[in-house]
C-alpha cells in the first residue's frame, strides 16, 4: 500500500480504497433524503476510543431506523483499524456513515435495499480551547428520528452552528422544541448549578452522546431537563463529545463562567478513572 | 444522442452525461449532513409545470441557506428541457437538487465552496386515488430551516411516512411541534370545515408548496390555523404538491370523508381556470 497520508484512502463496503475512486452513487438515499446514520470517533493513534460504545449507538439506531447493519462490529473495527493507519500515531478523526441504500424516486423504503457503509479518515487534534456559546432560534425537534439518533439529516444543526457564529459566539445552544436546553451543534452540553452536574434529557432534544452516556454511567453527571432560567444561572458549563472529549464553555450568552476549565479538568480526570 | 429511455441520462453542472457516470463526490455535504436543497416538478409531456414557482422558491431557499445558485432560471429550464425529452410526450418527474457542494470535516461552513447541482428524470404517472391518512407521532420542527424548505435533510417525512404505512395507512399527517397540523409526508393538505378550505401556516411546519401557494394566491384556499379537533370535524381534505396536483383523501384515522373527491374535482378546475 502506497502511503500517501490521513484522507488518501476510504473504506467503502468491506474495502479499503483511493479516495479519487469512492464515490456515492446518485440514487443513494443517504444523498437524495439524508436516509442514514453516522458515527464520528477518535483514532487516538492506538485505537478507535470508545468503538463499542459507537458500535452499540449505530446498531440501536439502525435498528429504530429499520436499515439492516451490513458489517458485524468486529467487521467493521478490523476495517476501520486498517484505514486509520494512514494516521500513523497521530490522532485523527473517522467519520462512519451508514445509508439504507439506493431507491426510486419518493419516501417509501424500496422493497429491497442494500444498506452502503463507508468511513473516512481526517486529521484531527483536540482542544481545550474554552469556547463562547450563544442560544440560537434553530430548535432540536423533540423526540424525531433526527433529533433521537446522529442521522444525516443535519441541516437544522449546519444553520444553528451559522446563526451563532453570526452572533459572535463558537457554538450554539440549541433548545428542544419544547424550550428547554438540549445541546451545542454538534456536541451535548453539562451544566454545573449549584454543586450539581446536569446534562439535557434525551427527551428534551439531546443526542445520547458517547461521553455524554459514559459520565452518566460514572455518577458524574445527572440527565435532567434544564430551563433557560437554570442556564442562566449556572455556575459553569463543557461541552462533551466523542472527539472533543470535555470542552469548557467560556461564555454562555455574554456571561463568563469563570470555573469551566477547573471543571473540564476534574471530570476529564474522573472520567479516565472510571 | 442515443435514445436509453427514461433515467437513462442526468444533467449535472451544466451538462447532459449517462446516469452510470454520474457520482456524488463522498466529502459534498449534500450527502455528508443533507446540507442541500431540492424541488421535484413534473414534466408534462411538453413542458415543467410551474417552472418559475420551483424557481423562485429554490432560490428564495437558497438564499437563506447562504448558498449561491450556480445557474441561472434560464439555464436550468434549458438543461431541464433537454433532460425531459427522453420521456418523449409522457409526465415524468424532474427532480433537482442543489448541495453547498464539497467540504472537510465539521459543521461549519467551508471558505470556499463551489455548489452543486444535479437534476434527475424518473418515470410518474399522476393518480388520482383517494388516500388514507394517519396522524404520525413524528412532528414538523415548526420554524427550524428542515420545515422551512425543501431540504436533503429529510429523515423525519421518511420515518413519518413508514409510521404511517405501518399502521395501515397510506400517508402520514404530520402536526407541527406546536401540536397544530402541519402536511403529510410529502404534500400540504387542504381541508373543508363548514364550506371554508383551509390549509395550514407555514408557521405550524407546513412546507410553502408550489399548488399551495397557487390555491391560496386564487383565492380558493386560505392559509389558517388548523388544530386536531378542527381536522376531527373536517368534511373534506385533499393533499397537493407539484407532482400529485390535487389529491383526494379517502380517510383520516379512519373516519371516512365522501366529499373529498367532489373537492379535489372542483379546486383542480377552479385552479386551471384561476
Amino acid at each position: 500500500m502506497t502511503a500517501c497520508g490521513v484522507g488518501s484512502k476510504v473504506w467503502m463496503d468491506g474495502h479499503i480504497c483511493d479516495v479519487g475512486q469512492a464515490h456515492i452513487d446518485m440514487s443513494d438515499r443517504g444523498f437524495t433524503l439524508g436516509d442514514g446514520l453516522f458515527e464520528t470517533m477518535l483514532w487516538t493513534g492506538k485505537h478507535i476510543r470508545y468503538f463499542d460504545d459507537h458500535m452499540a449507538r449505530l446498531a440501536r439506531a439502525a435498528s429504530e431506523l429499520a436499515i439492516a447493519l451490513p458489517w458485524s462490529a468486529h467487521e467493521l473495527r478490523d476495517g476501520l483499524n486498517t484505514l486509520a493507519q494512514d494516521a500513523g500515531g497521530q490522532t485523527a478523526a473517522i467519520r462512519l456513515t451508514l445509508t439504507r441504500g439506493t431507491g426510486p424516486r419518493g419516501l417509501a423504503f424500496p422493497p429491497q435495499t442494500v444498506p452502503h457503509m463507508l468511513a473516512t479518515l481526517a486529521p484531527y487534534a483536540p482542544s481545550s480551547t474554552p469556547l463562547r456559546l450563544k442560544t440560537v432560534t434553530i430548535a432540536r425537534n423533540c423526540g424525531a428520528p433526527s433529533a433521537r439518533f446522529k442521522t444525516l439529516s443535519y441541516v437544522d444543526n449546519v444553520m444553528a452552528l451559522n446563526q451563532a457564529r453570526s452572533l459572535g459566539a463558537d457554538d450554539a445552544i440549541m433548545l428542544g422544541t419544547n424550550a428547554n436546553v438540549a445541546c451545542s451543534s454538534g456536541a451535548n452540553i453539562v451544566i454545573v448549578l449549584n454543586g450539581r452536574a446536569l446534562t439535557p434529557n434525551v427527551e428534551d432534544g439531546a443526542l445520547p452522546g458517547i461521553v455524554r452516556g459514559r459520565l452518566i454511567a460514572a455518577g458524574l453527571v445527572d440527565a435532567a431537563c434544564i430551563t433557560t432560567h437554570m442556564l442562566a444561572a449556572c455556575q459553569a458549563a463543557v461541552l462533551t463529545n466523542a472527539l472533543v472529549g470535555i470542552r469548557p464553555v467560556a461564555a454562555i450568552n455574554a456571561r463568563f463562567l469563570d470555573s469551566s476549565l477547573a471543571v473540564a479538568t476534574e471530570l476529564n480526570n474522573a472520567l479516565a478513572l472510571s
